[in-house]
């Protein structure tokens, strides 16, 4: 199979975490979004907005969206199952990929906007946008404080989908100086090192590095 | 089961369509968040962030996102299954499901928030701001105009979750004099009459109306 997507981007680290959970060979398709890439014909005809990653399978079959794409890796590759076997602790997987993007990633990428992207283009952060960010974040990471008591993940008893979900946002927190938005909460920021720790994140960190 | 909701709530109405295809009984508990009844203190216990619906199984077990709820209710009940068994399928349920959440209800949104919302709190509304909304959603309507050649429903061969996502949003269209962005389509005009035309939600539609 070949992923389409960009070592940098949040949606397209997710794939490569789940394909490297499941320890699955692909091709890796650099489309540089960052040079414009995202917009040529070739890719909008995979893509129609231009986004990544994109998921093609080897007889040319593909899907987008990110949360979609790891669903499906995961309930069509062999290995140790990313999805909770429980109907109840699937639910709650389900729950928290739906946090994760309606209620946690507006505020990161509010935050990374102004700390990381407008300084890539050499623009003053608007501060007022980064505190609305850090006012949603706080508010999603108080919710997952108190779900992640006793607990090691964050839905069900074993690593999940819904784990590697938040992974990518946390990690540019961390980059932009806002770590603080995890680690000033007990549970969440041991959780937070658990699953950093784990060798499928550590191979697609390496790969940003590497590229 | 309880759900706790709004008639008018599109999150809600996703729910009540899921349980009116699956012929499910329940118990309907109105949260008025019109009224502020999302930030009462027993709401907030069972939803952080005020908002509806929250679905509650009769051992008083919770969940909330209705994205996540209706996949859970499909999952456990009886009752044809509202989700493709086909694993490309499925994939592409997941794909449209993540494709109303990113690419077309945030455009719709838009549109509500001057043409419906901000007329009700007697503002006037900002057809900029509406004509952003235009754009986002006629992007998302040309992609899905596409898919849907020669095809019934949104994803695989039988109306599924991915469909019901969409109905709330698109009934709100037309209610704001928007619906051309729907009919001016050919294959997402038949669509929307096919899957609105559905018992289920004419059911959830005479709810709103008793209301």
């Amino acid at each position: 199979m070949k992923v389409y997507g960009h070592p940098g981007s949040t949606c397209t680290r997710k794939v490569l975490t789940t394909l490297a959970e499941k320890n699955h060979p692909f091709e890796f398709v650099t489309v540089d979004i960052m040079k414009g890439q995202g917009q040529s014909p070739e890719h909008l005809a995979r893509q129609p907005w231009g986004q990544v990653p994109v998921l093609e399978e080897d007889d040319g079959w593909q899907m987008i969206e990110s949360r979609a794409i790891i669903r499906h890796l995961d309930a069509t590759l062999p290995g140790t199952s990313l999805t909770p076997s429980n109907p109840r602790d699937r639910a709650k997987m389900d729950q928290w990929i739906s946090i994760e993007q309606s209620n946690f990633t507006p505020g990161v990428m509010k935050i990374l906007g102004q700390l990381l992207f407008a300084r890539w283009r050499g623009a003053e952060p608007q501060m007022s946008i980064v505190e609305d960010g850090r006012v949603a974040v706080n508010k999603a990471v108080a919710v997952m404080e108190r779900e992640l008591e006793g607990r090691e993940y964050i839905a069900g008893t074993g690593f999940s989908l819904a784990d590697i979900g938040f992974m990518p946002y946390i990690e540019y927190l961390f980059m932009c100086g806002e770590g603080n938005l995890i680690t000033d909460h007990r549970n969440t920021a041991s959780w937070w090192t658990r699953i950093s720790e784990r060798a499928s994140w550590q191979k697609v960190r390496a790969k940003l590095q590497a590229d």
